[in-house]
């Protein structure tokens, strides 16, 4: 009931409204706010599933299912949803958009070319809803899987004209005026280079850096954060020391970032979008199990902290992943939840050693087939061939050569005998335009359901932080 | 307003609540109702998109989109949607449902196994919500472009263990007591047969019977229809006479079905589906746009008639159909708007007569590129050769070759030059357990928004036809 009448507020004027439960019934709504502020979200957590089409929320559905237990489970994503996003970019790029526009359309409202960070088609900067946010003296924060300077993050705190401008876009982190008060993920690449290093700036500038994930649980109070854990991407889930570290980060950042202003933060599943370029189900279905975990700590969150509103959605789809494929009607994830290392990891410790049947079993964790095996063995084979061929022919030659790399050859058998046993298919390796779900939790969430665009969700968030209609 | 506060209202009990304009602000919600039945939908229009998986309604936004407009136009189903449904059948099936156990969950609200037309896991009959419906002394109908006994059709209207039994399930219509006031869509061979002419049956019982789409402007008042417009299912939209057949039959059904009680009423675009099996990206598109005139028209008609509710999503999706493949981030619908013919019969005329550049450009709607002629040329080539080879073999021979058809194998290239001018992607030609999208408009459509099952939409269907909960 509380909801309902406070969506009713909200679609007069976000203006005052009594909700006490017991009151709610009879109210008498009125349009007449004195203190609009009251009534929005202290903190938002906008979360971003990079790639994540609306295959990876249901296929991810039946991964986490328990096969002994009658009914399939209910997940995180299931009890959230609220509807689906458009993601195409401005006209100019078509309808498929990268994950450069569609996050810059995220971050600021406007849709962008596909490329631009923070930018609209004629180049020019546009606030971002994370700029606004600390304007508003709300404390900010990223916490993200990929590079702190990738894509999706570098659209809420930078502008630039290429996503590609790696270097340029870490300087701005410093030059532009530090715009976040935590900066959790990979890059140290990046940041500290030969001419420059960023993390020896952060630190002038008074952040505390950290550089793995222990130093998580010890943060100073009231300090800004700068951790950094990769030299580009964190490891793949399903490899990294810790397995949830999306979550570990978040829960991390929310304490430090936590203050009576409130804050605004924005958590990427960035290797979701990664898995699906590489066509990988193994390790997508492991980058969706961290993202929900970390759901599952925000449900609980905004359970304690009802003025916190979580959203959730994707930037667009990658890999033309479909459950199912080949005409058989089946999806199989079984050997998908007990996968101990992801397949190019799996792929390297092939390529080192010779490939026995105990090995490969011991590494995929399920007992290959004869047939499996020997084309792990022939595939190895035929890239040591190529790898022989290319290192004793002439240098002139090799440039007409392409470097053959063992573990490569190996990772695309793999993820072969995976896609197999699973009957997952795949169209792409880069994205698909199919519309994507969005979910959102707390205060005001209501306002994020049915068919929206992906502008439509920064433009709702400026107004929840208060910004006045253009 | 007043859909807040009658879904408040539906929240509690259905009960009785006063939701006119300007008293709603400040009702006092009470819990005694009368007349419950005041306040369900008079008419109830369940329509399914047969593999409608969210693929189809997203591509068809970009297929319906004027390019010379600055902004991408929002569609009828954009204007509608709620949320998504899972679709998984029983258990014993797996993941990936088939088009008779989702149909069957629609219509029943209960799992079963792929195959089961309205019986439950242990082949036992369940009441549909068309039974029902017509129980409460409810018109009823149902309106498909497959044929009229397909599974989705049969689930409301039949109980059978299998969906491929047609003759069985025909018969049914009649000898189970019929149960639909009107029935249009294709199946003479399953009606009109040697053994048995259920067309004649029909009439018996009062029906009056047509066999062309012209007769639907002139049906006679209060008396009970069969059309049935070709032998199986109704041609492609893009072959047909009536490129809007769908919406054609739905306009004449409703007609035909408005009493004082209401009326239920299936409507089912079942080539949706078929396109995606036979991953043909044209006539999907174009099934889509008869589904989307259904939908403008049905939303017209709510407008004028608040006491209806719609529903509309999917069984399933199929084909494992991608927006954007092979690694391009493009999707190009530009040829698809301007096709007038479907791709299969494009094939069939290639076949019987000289492939040259002006009947081919013609046939497609658009100028080929020699390489296109050479592959259809080619494909003809080979074709011929087989079927010589194959005519001129012995009868003992030939058992063990294959029967070599000339359309299909021009089918299969023309489909190929469309997807790759489109840039379609494709996973399979069965179904993927992708999550459906669903929309709904009307009264007390606000129920069918979230996260969904399937069965959930035939059980909210029974609570909205006073059903009481078991
Ligand atoms: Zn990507
Ligand atoms: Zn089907």
């Amino acid at each position: 009931m509380k909801n309902i009448i406070t969506a009713f507020c909200l679609t007069l004027t976000l203006s005052a409204c009594n909700t006490t439960d017991n009151q709610a019934n009879t109210t008498q709504v009125t349009n007449t706010s004195t203190q609009p502020q009251k009534h929005l979200p202290k903190n938002i957590i906008m979360v971003v599933g990079d790639g994540m089409g609306p295959a990876y929320t249901t296929a991810y559905r039946y991964y986490n299912d328990d096969p002994n237990t009658p009914a399939i489970e209910e997940t995180v994503f299931d009890r959230h949803l609220l509807g689906m996003s458009n993601t195409y970019p401005a006209r100019v790029s078509g309808y498929v958009t990268d994950s450069a526009a569609s996050a810059t359309a995220l971050s600021t409202g406007v849709k962008s070319y596909n490329g631009a960070i923070g930018l609209d088609v004629n180049k020019q900067p546009v606030q971002t809803v994370l700029e606004w946010a600390k304007l508003q003296g709300k404390k900010t924060g990223v916490v993200v899987t990929s590079q702190v300077n990738h894509a999706t993050p570098a659209s809420y705190l930078a502008h630039n004209e290429s996503r590609r401008n790696y270097n340029a876009i870490a300087d701005s982190y410093i030059d532009d005026g530090i715009k976040a008060d935590v900066i959790l993920g990979g890059g140290w690449e990046y940041f500290i280079r030969e001419d420059r290093n960023l993390v020896d700036e952060f630190s002038v500038k008074g952040f505390h850096y950290i550089d793995n994930y222990s130093a998580l649980a010890t943060l100073p109070e009231n300090k800004p954060v700068l951790g950094l854990f990769a030299d580009i991407g964190l490891p793949w889930s399903l490899d990294d020391t810790d397995k949830n570290r999306l979550s570990t980060m978040t829960k991390a950042a929310i304490k430090q970032l936590e203050n009576p202003q409130g804050y605004f933060m924005l958590v990427e599943a960035s290797q979701v979008d990664w898995a699906g370029h590489s066509n990988d189900v193994a390790a997508a279905m492991s980058e969706m199990d961290d993202l929900s975990q970390t759901m599952l700590y925000l449900e609980n969150y905004v359970e304690n902290n009802p003025d916190t509103l979580v959203i959730l959605t994707a930037d667009h789809s990658t890999g033309g992943f479909t459950i199912a494929a080949n005409g058989v009607y089946e999806w199989n994830p079984e050997i998908l939840r007990s996968m101990k290392h992801s397949p190019s990891s799996i792929a390297k410790q092939l390529a080192k050693n010779d490939i026995t049947a105990t090995e490969a079993s011991d590494l995929f964790n399920f007992t290959l087939t004869d047939q499996e095996l020997i084309k792990l063995q022939q595939s190895k084979y035929n890239a040591s061939e190529q790898t022989a061929a290319y290192y004793s022919a002439s240098k002139e030659q090799q440039k007409s050569m392409s470097k053959p790399r063992i573990s490569a050859a190996l990772y695309e058998i793999v993820k072969q005998i995976i896609d197999a046993r699973t009957n997952t298919g795949w169209t792409s390796y880069g994205h698909t335009a199919v519309d994507v779900p969005v979910f959102a939790l707390g205060q005001h969430s209501e306002m994020f359901g049915g068919n929206i665009d992906n502008t439509d969700i920064a433009n709702k968030i400026f107004t929840l932080l208060g910004k006045p209609a253009q």
